[in-house]
């Protein structure tokens, strides 16, 4: 089994009402890595700028992530400032600079080339559906992340490779505009005609909805006293939830019921601190330790 | 063991994106009853006035509604009239007439004054003192829903009927604006020091959190594909939720999850028609097999 991620690597400039952080980093394929390396190696592809140096690159050291396909280019890296309110639930962007991320032009390694997990994090579409056509061979899963600007202004982009994916990972208001649907039921329904067969909704602190053709299961978000900073937390549950599938090596309904709870447990970490300072820190022993939490807060007995 | 619930019975002015409804059948004791009454009997305190007619009276017949608390004075009923948006999360109250509301003062019929679960719906928190006041013996259980027009306005009736209740049932901004806490985790402790063991939180299309002294549970709502009308969801969750536990009599964790769980169920029913109309009309059948379906949808084997 091989994963792979697509997506960028970043500068965030964050601010929430629990305090700041200049420069720290972030991007949906830093979290996607850093979380679903804790169960499966990970290949990423991204570009970097020159401004992007060791202390950058150390967090990423150690770890079983392969960076052959994070290209430093000259120019400064993809640059992200948002804010918080008390509500945690959206971020304002005050500023959005592409910098190299502009002529972003993924170019896989040949040995990227075959893989079995593919996670498109919230990119173009058009530059998705590139690293789809770069693929020897189809991948058991493809996994796309995306986000109302592009449903908005890039529609037949979005919905050309969508033709191609498995698992669409948004939120609840990305899946209403994709499908001009309220009722979830009634949106899956148009997300399956679209192409995607499995649909997870993230809905920040009050969980995950998973639909399957088999059926549907939500759960409730892993709850927490501090919660310090949403950035990153859709890209942390995405990586733990196609980590973990990739590890178990199942793609059955108890295993994506399963990957929804370690995606789930993966986010709540998180969220905990800036960035991805806690992240970074989390051993083995608290990822299992919370998981096993969690799955006893949900258990119920049968009726 | 007997059942209790003090709040409104009203008419109710009804504009959602998928209809309306004039002079429907609304109020905090309504919805609670049909719903608690699927479990167990229940006696209702209330006023309503002399257009409350044999119509809205018929909608408790046959039903194990005990109304010798229902008094029916001179004027006019309790009125509300809501609209909802296109999400259904918040309604927005146009018209609030009090009518012979304004002067309803509980007096329990001498049978009422030994009941073992009391529910307290969202009124005056002076008036809801006043009926456990009323009380020969403490209930087991006395359990209380309230607004936030309560927790700015009337803190000190508030705190007072607290003191006396076990669990304190209202949605995320209320508990919110009750404590000053965001974290639900740091609320619920604030919550306990108030006087209630037990927290549970509504939080509508996202589901229930539930916050015990032997843990935290949470459960999504029952997915649904038409959603018309939201209005009495919470109070017939409560129902649900009360008269569950008074059938089962037991009040350990495993009781209350399974209550939260024909809480939901219950809840789901009214908000898929306008008012009333469809918790009158549901079977026990159909309130049997939704519940397992919702069982089936939330179980997750060991990880």
């Amino acid at each position: 089994m091989s994963l792979l991620v697509v997506g960028s690597v970043a500068f965030d400039d964050l601010e929430t009402p629990f305090g700041r952080r200049e420069r720290a980093l972030g991007g949906s394929a830093t979290y996607f890595s850093l979380s679903a390396s804790r169960f499966h190696p990970v290949r990423i592809v991204a570009v970097v700028g020159e401004d992007f140096g060791p202390d950058q690159m150390r967090v990423f050291e150690g770890r079983p992530i392969d960076l052959a396909g994070l290209s430093k280019v000259k120019g400064l890296s993809f640059h992200w400032k948002g804010a918080y309110g008390y509500d945690l639930n959206e971020a304002k962007t005050l500023a959005t600079d592409l910098n190299v991320f502009a002529d972003f032009k993924p170019d896989l390694p040949a040995n990227y080339r075959e893989c079995d997990y593919l996670f498109l994090g919230n990119i173009d579409p058009v530059l998705q559906l590139d690293v789809v056509r770069q693929m020897a061979r189809r991948p058991k899963w493809i996994a796309l992340d995306t986000m109302n600007y592009w449903i908005r202004g890039s529609r037949p982009a979005l919905d050309a490779v969508l033709k191609e994916v498995d698992i669409l990972l948004v939120n609840d208001a990305e899946v209403r505009e994709l499908t001009q649907e309220y009722s979830l039921i009634k949106a899956y329904k148009k997300v399956r005609a679209l192409g995607p067969s499995t649909l997870v909704v993230k809905r920040g602190e009050y969980g995950v909805a998973l639909f399957t053709p088999d059926g549907i299961f939500a759960a409730p978000a892993y709850p927490l006293e501090n919660v310090f900073d949403p950035t990153g937390a859709g890209d942390t549950f995405a990586g733990g939830f196609l980590g973990y599938l990739a590890w178990i090596e199942r793609t059955d309904v108890t295993a994506l019921k399963h990957a929804t709870l370690v995606g789930s447990v993966m986010a709540s970490f998180t969220v905990e601190q800036f960035s991805t300072e806690r992240l970074e820190q989390i051993s083995q022993d608290e990822v299992r330790n919370r998981l096993a939490l969690f799955s006893d807060m949900i258990r119920v007995e049968d009726l």
